[in-house]
């Protein structure tokens, strides 16, 4: 069955561990699925097929690979396997989602309509950065640039060294009180004079022997060559210029879903633009429109979560089309 | 600190892909994890520190394995990788757990007594058996009988091919008709002359052109050296005997969750003994205490969704922990 004609059973959109996950399950359900990976682009950061672990080194923490595994190489173990089992691949973005017809309609960015009984959305969700030159190359070869503490903050590179923080919400609270396990100070970098994280969440941080907060700062530059060895930070009241040694640089404001493409198509987001799932599974509020990963996760976002969810998806989307009578 | 003196900060009972990973997370994050992994027994069905993995043979479907892996090899990665991040491993079973003071206390087989922040629960359930005497044999060796078809049907020994699924429950009937998908025919072996199963699973099932159920007929003997070649039926009404020529025989008779230590703990189980879980997470209704893997879970009970869940259950825990003041 090709794009252009006829009706698949599943489209998988999205080629992180979640995509291939679900692709590993539907083709060995004999759904035969097709994998629609996504084009490199910069919008609103880096996006490339394969998700976040593109932009890794070593994964240390997916279970399976007790030395560590690098994220292009892990995710190319993915697409093997998937394709293994029978998975059509085609790089191409999703444009737009048709749900109000039966079978779903979608629009390839390059004009192509694909009909499917069902769909399992795995599109991720891309860190946001802070757009310097230095950070994004520091941040693909290993240099200390990350936008994951929970990934990478026991990393050997940051034991008792300084390591700072950007950001100001819960979620740079978070990270900022993990990383003072591990380093000697923890500075985080913010570019007003409060946060706007909870104060529970604030108090936490504060309270660790060796917690540090820079207010009224913004990071100006990113100092390095193959590692990080500190960051230029401009005061954002006097406009003075003042520099930080650090070892370890966590950007920490926030995460944007891939989402965009589902704008008018239906399919319930949350505030933060993520996709709200029912129960304890992969439905979306659209029957036969499932998700999985980091585009419906913003508390957990790691290869195995979102693994575990693309497994789910695809035997909610095989037990979905078994009882619509879809073999 | 030693299992006997001090409060641990987590301790996981459990040494299947939830219980390794949760591990894996909590020792990066530096919570000094201790796994119970449980010894050998046979209650209700055979038990092993591992889980479920240890009696099947190759797993060709978690992710990151494209050219499979044998399951009790892929639980001793997911162990290595744990222990190289500090994890320290007991062989030992927990009997009971007294949830009602802090800090918590497990109470082994042996007679110690651990003290602990947190718990996390990823016991597994074990499938039930038949209990015949071929059964667990061919199992183990890959011979042809399994307790899962999504994990197993797919293999290409199977394709075209008669096999059995025994059952007669929602399970039996949803594996059952997973399998018309490869099969030749499958006979679902019943031993009354209805089906426990909802109509509209009944339906689903014996709507494919390739379904077969054989009423009244228990399986009393598996045959086959080192693949099964038929098994032989005694009719429960008559009490005539038969044979029946399958490739591969699916034991579809419920699983059992290993929940019985938990016995007076007070935490919620549902009807069949599975922990309750509670919201999207791995919170079960007692603080601090976590679970994750087939213990929590009825519906996908695959490696790769365990495992997620025990990503969850440390981060979780590790959150828990922080808002606790445990460091």
């Amino acid at each position: 069955m090709s794009a252009a004609q006829g009706v698949h059973k599943v489209v998988i959109i999205g080629s992180g561990p979640a995509g291939w996950t679900a692709a590993i399950y539907a083709a060995r359900a004999q759904l035969h699925p097709v994998v629609y990976t996504g084009v490199p682009k910069q919008d609103p950061g880096p996006v490339l097929p394969g998700g976040q672990l593109m932009l890794t080194t070593e994964v240390e923490n997916y279970p399976g690979f007790p030395h560590g595994v690098m994220g292009p190489e892990m995710m190319g173990l993915f697409q093997q396997q998937a394709e293994r089992f029978g998975t059509r691949v085609i790089a191409e973005d999703i444009a737009r989602c048709d749900f109000s017809r039966r079978p779903f309609e979608l629009h390839a960015a390059n004009g192509d309509v694909i009909k499917t009984n069902s769909v399992i959305i795995a599109t991720g969700a891309v860190a946001n950065w802070l757009g310097l030159k230095n950070e994004m190359r520091l941040a693909t070869i290993g240099g200390g640039v990350s936008a994951c503490a929970v990934c990478d903050g026991a990393l050997p590179a940051f034991r008792d060294q300084p390591l700072a923080v950007v950001g100001g919400g819960d979620t740079a609270m978070e990270e900022a009180t993990y990383l003072t396990k591990f380093a000697s100070t923890v500075y985080v970098i913010h570019r007003r004079d409060s946060f706007r994280a909870s104060k529970v969440m604030q108090a936490r941080f504060m309270g660790r022997h060796n917690a540090k907060v820079l207010w009224n700062k913004a990071v100006v530059d990113v100092l390095g060559d193959e590692k990080i060895t500190g960051v230029e930070l401009k005061d954002t009241v006097t406009g003075e210029v003042s520099r930080l040694d650090v070892k370890g640089l966590f950007i920490a404001i926030g995460h944007t879903p891939a989402t965009k493409f589902l704008k008018g198509s239906g399919v319930e987001l949350d505030e933060s633009g993520y996709i709200l799932l029912r129960h304890r599974n992969s439905y979306t509020n659209i029957p036969g429109v499932f998700a999985a990963g980091d585009v419906a996760d913003s508390a957990y976002r790691q290869a195995v979560t979102a693994s575990g969810m693309g497994c789910m998806a695809a035997l909610d989307a095989e037990r979905w089309l078994a009882a619509e009578g879809v073999h």
